[in-house]
C-alpha cells in the first residue's frame, strides 16, 4: 500500500455533482475538507509509477494482480479501478464484489473487455485509454507502410527458401506511376482521422506523402484536409495506400467492403490498425486473391486470435501482424491524474464514454 | 537528339583549365564566344527530364542504351556520359571508343562500375551520384528498423505456416531495458554520418529515438554529437540499434569485427545500408547464431547477390534484404545542372573522386 503526502490545503467533494465556482472557492479558501480516505486499485500488469500520482491527500494507491480470479477482501471497497489486461474472471469478480466503485479507468483504447463484464456504465463511470496508444499504434502503422512498400515480407520469403530476391534490389524505377514503392509522393488516405492519425501524419509528410483524411466530420485538423463520408469514392479513387484507424463500433461495420476495394486502384495497399470489423474480410480476400488491390497489412481481424486454417493467411499480398500495434500505454500516469483532478471536482472526465 | 536553345550571351572554355577570373570577365564582356558543340550522353535506364538541362546553349543532349554493348558511332565523339545501371561491355566500350570524353558523371553513390571498367581518373574526372540516395535509403533504413523492432520478419514466419504469432501481438511490456522493441527512446548509433545519416536522422528523432553519430571526425553535425574512432567502444555498449552507412573502400573494410560486434549489448541490433564490405560476415554469423546480438538487418553483403547456400539466408535473426535501398537516384538533372555550371566554368566539381 503507497499512502500519499496529505497536503492541508487539498480538499476534494463527496458527491461528484458539478459543484458551482462560488462552492468551490468557498470550500478552498474557508474550510478544507478531511475528505474520507479513497481507495484507487492499479494493475501490476504493465509498469506504472505510483509517485507520478500525487496531489490527491485523501488517496491511497493499491497494486493488484490482473489474472487473479479475485480481489483482495481489504480492497472491497475501492472506488477506482484501474485496469490492463485482466482476465475475464478478475473483472466479473470486480462486478460482483467491488460494491462502492464510481469509475472505471481502462488504459485500452477500446475497453471491450470491461463492457462485456457486466459493468452497469451509468453506475460506473468508464473511461478509455485512448491517447495512450497514439504514439506506438502510429510507430507501427509506419512499419506497416514500409514493410509494403519497400517489400520486406516478400524479400523473407525469398530468404527463407535461400533464394536472393534480386527482382526488388538493384536499379528501380523511381516513383512509377500505378505503383506503390515508397511514401515519397505516395498518397495516403487515413480512414478514421483521430488521436492515432494525428501523431501518424507528421511521419509521413516528413518522408514526402500526401496525407488526406476521411472521418464522420469534414475540415482542416492539424494541417491535413479530412473528407466525409461523401467524398469517399473520389479519394478512395486517388489512394496508393488506405490506412484505417477506425473504432470498431456499429457503425464502422464492414465500412471497407467489396464495392468501396472496388473503388481503390490495382496498386493500392489498406493497412488496418483499428479494428478487425471495419473490413469486410471474405470480400478483401478476394480483391487480393484477383490483384485488384496492391496489397494488406492488417494488425486488426474480425475474429482474434485469426483462427488456425483461416484463408487469410495465405492469401496474396497480404502481412499479418498479430494485433501488435498497441498493448503499450504510455502516459497513463498523466492521464489518471488529470482523470483524478476531474473526478474529485465533479468534472466530465476524459475519454468517458 | 535534343538541340537545346542557343544563348548568344553564354560562353565555354575549350580548354578545362582552370581561368584566371581576369580571362573569364574578358570572354565575357567583349567576346562572347562561339563555342564548338559539346555532346553529353544521358542514360534511358532512368527518367530523366532533358528539359530540365537547359542554359548551356552549346550543349546537345543525347540518349543512349546503357545495356548495349556499343554506342553509336556519331555519338564518339561525347565529352560528357552521365552513367546508371550500365553493363559491363557498354563501359568497357565507353573506354576504348569515346576519345574526346572529359567527364563521367556518375548517378550511383558508389560507382565501382566506371572505375572498374578502366576509365583513367587522372585523365577522365569521374564524379558520383552521392546526395541522389540520401533520402530513398534513409526512407529504407528506417523501414528495417522498423521491422526489427517490430519484428515483421518472425510474424511472417508464423503466417507462412499457418500460425498466429500471439507472443508478439496483445499487451506487451513497455520500452523494457535490455530489449529493441521501438524506436521511442532507443539509442541508435549511426556509424558513417554523411548526406544519408543527415537525410535518416530527423525521422528516428521524430520517433523519439536517441541518435549518436560515428565518423572520422567528430563534432557536432546537424544538432547530432558524432564522436570519433577513440569513442567507439564506450558508444558500442551504450547502443540498441547500430545503422551502418559507411562507404565500401579500404578504410573501413571489416569495420564491424569479432571484438567490435563484442561491445554491443545482447539485445542490439544491426543495420547495414552502407557497403558490405564493412562487416565481418563470419564473425557477424557467429554474434547472430551465439545471440551475442539481437539481429541484423543487411541491405549490403560482402558478395552480391549473396550466393546461394550461404549461411547468413538461415542466420537467426537476419533481416535480408537485396541491396533495394537506393537505386533510384533522384534529382540527378539538378545534380547534372550543377556539375555542368562548374564543369565549364572550370571549377572543382561537386562529388569529384
Ligand atoms: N491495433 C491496435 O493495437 C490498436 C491500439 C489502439 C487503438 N486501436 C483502435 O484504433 C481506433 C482509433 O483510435 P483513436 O485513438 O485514433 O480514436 P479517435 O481519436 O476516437 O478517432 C476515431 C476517428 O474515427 C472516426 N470515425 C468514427 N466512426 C466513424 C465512421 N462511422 N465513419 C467514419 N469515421 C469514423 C472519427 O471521426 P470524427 O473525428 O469525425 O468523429 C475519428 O476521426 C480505436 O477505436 C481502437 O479500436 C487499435
Ligand atoms: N544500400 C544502398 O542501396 C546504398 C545506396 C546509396 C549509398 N550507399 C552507400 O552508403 C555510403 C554512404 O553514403 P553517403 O552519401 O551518406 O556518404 P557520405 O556523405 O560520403 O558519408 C560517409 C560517412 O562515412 C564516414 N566514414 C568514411 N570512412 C570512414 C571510416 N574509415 N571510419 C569512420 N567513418 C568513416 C564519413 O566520415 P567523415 O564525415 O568524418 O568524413 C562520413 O560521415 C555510400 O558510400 C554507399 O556505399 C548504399
Amino acid at each position: 500500500m503507497l499512502q500519499l503526502p496529505l497536503r492541508a490545503s487539498f480538499y476534494i467533494f463527496k458527491s461528484f455533482a458539478q459543484p458551482s465556482l462560488a462552492s468551490i472557492t468557498k470550500t478552498r479558501a474557508f474550510s478544507p475538507s478531511t475528505p474520507a480516505n479513497m481507495k484507487l486499485l492499479y494493475p501490476t500488469s504493465l509498469v506504472l509509477d505510483p509517485a507520478k500520482i500525487t496531489g490527491f491527500p485523501t488517496l491511497t494507491l493499491h497494486p493488484y494482480d490482473v489474472k487473479s480470479p479475485t480481489l483482495p477482501s481489504e480492497h472491497h471497497d475501492a472506488e477506482i479501478l484501474v485496469t490492463w489486461a485482466n482476465s475475464k474472471d478478475n473483472l466479473t469478480y470486480a462486478v460482483k464484489n467491488l460494491k462502492d466503485l464510481k469509475w472505471i479507468q481502462s488504459l485500452a483504447a477500446g475497453p471491450n473487455d470491461v463492457l462485456s463484464a457486466g459493468f452497469d456504465a451509468s453506475k460506473v463511470k468508464i473511461t478509455t485509454g485512448s491517447g495512450l496508444h497514439d504514439k506506438t499504434v502510429a510507430e507501427h502503422a509506419l512499419g506497416l507502410l514500409l514493410n509494403a512498400a519497400r517489400r520486406f515480407y516478400e524479400m523473407r520469403d525469398y530468404q527463407l527458401q535461400g533464394k536472393w530476391p534480386g527482382h526488388l534490389g538493384g536499379p528501380q524505377p523511381d516513383r512509377e506511376k500505378g505503383t506503390f514503392r515508397t511514401l515519397r509522393d505516395a498518397r495516403v488516405t487515413i480512414w478514421g482521422f483521430g488521436n492515432i492519425a494525428k501523431s501518424l501524419t507528421p511521419h509521413l509528410v516528413a518522408l514526402g506523402a500526401t496525407v488526406k483524411g476521411l472521418a464522420r466530420s469534414k475540415g482542416v485538423r492539424d494541417g491535413i484536409e479530412v473528407f466525409g463520408e461523401d467524398s469517399l469514392e473520389d479519394i478512395l479513387k486517388e489512394t496508393d495506400a488506405l490506412v484505417m484507424i477506425l473504432p470498431g463500433d456499429a457503425s464502422t461495420k464492414h465500412a471497407l467492403n467489396r464495392e468501396r476495394l472496388g473503388y481503390l486502384p490495382n496498386h493500392a495497399w489498406v493497412v488496418n490498425v483499428g479494428r478487425g470489423t471495419s473490413i469486410d474480410e471474405d470480400a478483401l480476400f478476394e480483391a487480393l486473391e484477383g490483384e485488384q488491390i496492391g496489397g494488406a497489412a492488417l494488425d486488426v481481424f474480425e475474429t482474434e486470435p485469426l483462427p488456425e486454417g483461416n484463408k487469410l493467411y495465405g492469401a496474396k499480398n497480404l502481412i499479418l501482424s498479430p494485433h501488435a500495434a498497441g498493448g503499450r500505454p504510455q502516459g497513463a500516469e498523466e492521464l489518471i491524474v488529470e482523470n483524478l483532478r476531474k473526478f474529485l471536482g465533479g468534472q466530465e472526465l476524459k475519454n468517458i464514454i
